[in-house]
């Protein structure tokens, strides 16, 4: 069972996390004090840390590189029995892809209202917006083709090789 | 104003959505049936399907794919005047995504219920699951060095040159 407290490695693994956040906040400047590390059998298998700035593309934050790299290391896009070591509490993206990616385990640092006072990065309101049903969201959404996609989808159903995942 | 209406041109771009969609998931066999498209100024910038499979990636969801082609195609993390097209309505990593990328307006063919009748992709519950505090959710989540980062996050706070997005 993956730990919900403290484990002894957690602060080693952690100052990893930290040490990359500085590294792009303060020294090369890609973007917010995010850095990510993620853990398997006590070993660093992947990092990340966050480059919106420098790469100029919203989605790289710490966690998003870190689970790619990882992914792509060990060949698999199921992340079990892995630990992710993130500087700030993940926002609702980064939780999303912590999901998809079945890790066992997420240690952070600051919290989200931390984040908020300190960096103006404001996640709350995305959470409480993804919490409501998609016609209630802050971004217009509409829906469209339904019935064209709901043929797409009865192929699929019916394709006998398609990989579960 | 964003429409919240279905607009002409809808059917036209979710069309080539669906053709990635389809593309995806019956022809090359990448991942599931997700196509997706951004249009900005009536046009197509960027697209993206679902290669979660073919790159053993858990965050190559379409939209994701679309949103960093997109902000490479543009060169800034700031989406805005775009509208998103996908042929089923997003999962949280990829609505978080289309938030901090602040697309305008996002199109979608099948729902969430649709995407786990036909496909067995569960949505719902990573929905449900980040509603709740980060201490309460499924994965086991810790808090680990609050006081190191905070000293981090006052010398980001105090970085004069540092570029808010």
């Amino acid at each position: 069972m993956p730990l919900r407290v403290p484990a002894a490695e957690d602060e080693r693994f952690m100052r990893e996390a930290l040490r990359l956040g500085e590294k792009a906040a303060l020294v090369d400047s890609t973007g917010g004090p995010f850095g990510c590390v993620i853990v398997k059998g006590g070993k660093i298998i992947a990092a990340g840390s966050n480059q919106v700035v420098k790469r100029k593309d919203p989605t790289w934050h710490g966690e998003m590189e870190a689970i790619r790299a990882a992914a792509k290391a060990r060949q698999t896009f199921d992340l079990s029995g892995c630990t992710l070591y993130t500087t700030s509490e993940p926002c609702p993206m980064c939780a999303g892809a912590i999901f998809w990616a079945r890790i066992d385990r997420v240690v952070y640092a600051s919290t989200i209202a931390d984040a908020l006072r300190y960096g103006q990065f404001d996640d709350q309101p995305i959470y409480e917006d993804l919490a409501k049903p998609i016609a209630e969201r802050l971004t217009p959404a509409v829906q469209c083709l339904r019935e064209e996609m709901l043929e797409l989808w009865r192929r699929y159903e019916a394709k006998a090789d398609r990989i579960r995942y």
